[in-house]
């Protein structure tokens, strides 16, 4: 199961880590931009290729000590057919370094069309007599909105060809105008994490967790332990880690006993290293090595509170 | 403002219909699926251009008869990158024809990621100092639930491009389990429907409909004129109507007295009129003559009641 592969590798590397690809053409080193539009010209194309060098680069330096990726898909969709084609070589190249790889994805929608985004991410798709695992990412997000006949796809797919998912629960950015409405059971993201523990249910590995997850933002502490409590088997993917404010010591709560049950994910403190902390240090040549320093101080936060 | 462009193309052709451009490639005709596989092998490029070229004759034949197309980019993305040239090649051709698109991509994420998302599909991206509309389309669907900073990019965008947006507001799917639970202030599609009445503020056109839009399903008649109370100025995308089991009648109730306010989708009942309703009469070589017919059957249907 999935979630099992998930929890060893944090056990065996001491690190729940999640490293967010999230690259941003403006951002990357002047040599790598430079070298795909004198390829390719200020195309799409150009970007999407850098995007995936720039990624081909970090995961060969980080796949050791990090024990999974989370692409998100809207900075390579943005750019069209050439990003998505980024998106999916990243995806390959982060397993076949032996990462697990969760899509940043975030879809949702009713069931017929819930069932075209599980088989082209987690599932497989027929051309004719021929099948083809399109994205084949080990774990997606989903948003709830739409309620289960919109998940249910997505649970048929991950008993079928082992993935997982993670459901948003209460996300890390300020408007709650919708997740924290109080109903008549709660405010709506504690009612969606009962949902996400029920979806869940038949899906739990040998480490006592369920492969349907809940995305649980650090910026929001106490509530983060209210879902805990609702949720005492799902894994928590936490955002916002350093640049949206959150602490390792909010996490606290969230770990149990053998330091299981969250992904801590960083995508600009990791990625982009080597344009804050460690400038100086690496300068742009050494981005990749920049993510990797940042990668092990990232884990010693971590491990403090684990 | 596109949403005047929308009403004003209703009120030329008389016809609130969308014709939802949903492709499934066991569906498309024989012909069809055969010479894409001779020429690309059963692989998902083969998908993606029978989906585009199957679109490409339907939109040839109903562009001066249905005021715009509403592509599903699931149908699209599970066969990755080429399935996402399909979608924006789609996308061009039907605006070449001056019809109006709707993207329906559902998208949902907090603000740094809805921005590249905006960016993609209804504004536009940077490389070096080349700008792309990579997408370009006239509206997307969006997922409310992260609130209003997920929102507010697809809104900047809006103003700035002259597009529009349809919020999910209540979906036709049966589930209700986050939709309609009640809060304190009615059910969450009912504050939903608030929500979009406030950010639509700013964008309300020559008709007195904003150009920030909602979805709401014709298979909930009675909640469908509750929205209508609430959203007096907010064009209403129905989905549901034909296959789903939303009828002409259950709309009556949406429509002002000039007729608008409403756009229909109905893609099955379209596009694959060929295989059911018009199977003998046009057969596999007609079906894009076969949409044509039912086309001009809903729009009969919907005059009815406009």
């Amino acid at each position: 199961m999935v979630i099992d592969a998930l929890a060893d590798r944090i056990i065996e590397l001491k690190n729940p880590t999640v490293v967010g690809l999230d690259p941003r053409f403006d951002m990357l080193p002047k040599f790598l931009r430079d070298e795909m539009t004198d390829a390719y010209g200020e195309t799409p194309k150009a970007a999407a290729e850098a995007f995936y060098e720039f990624n081909r680069r970090i995961i060969d330096k980080i796949y050791d000590i990090v024990p999974a990726v989370k692409p998100q898909i809207a900075m390579y969709e943005q750019y069209g057919a050439d990003g998505i084609a980024a998106y999916q070589r990243t995806i390959a190249h982060a397993k076949s370094r032996g990462m697990i790889v969760i899509g940043d994805v975030k879809r949702g929608d009713i069931a017929s069309t819930a069932s075209a985004y599980s088989d082209g991410h987690i599932g497989a798709v027929t051309v004719g007599s021929a099948t083809h695992r399109v994205f084949d990412t080990d774990f997606i997000t989903i948003n709830p909105y739409l309620g289960y006949d919109a998940v249910e796809p997505f649970l048929d797919n991950c008993k079928r060809y082992g993935k997982g998912l993670f459901v948003l629960v209460k996300t890390s950015n300020a408007s709650a105008d919708v997740q924290d409405l109080i109903t008549e059971r709660g405010p709506v993201y504690e009612v969606v994490a009962e949902l996400v523990g029920k979806w869940g249910a038949g899906l739990t590995g040998r480490h006592g967790y369920s492969s349907v997850c809940a995305v649980v933002g650090a910026t929001h502490p106490a509530q983060a332990r209210r879902i805990r409590e609702i949720l005492p088997n799902a894994f928590f993917l936490v955002p916002g880690y350093g640049s949206q404010g959150g602490r390792a010591e909010d996490l606290a709560a969230c770990f149990d006993k053998k330091g299981l049950g969250v992904v801590v994910n960083n995508s600009r403190g990791i990625i982009f290293a080597y344009r804050d902390k460690y400038k100086d240090e690496y300068g742009e040549a050494g981005f990749d090595a920049a993510a990797r320093q940042a990668c092990i101080d990232m884990r010693e936060d971590l491990q403090r509170v684990m």
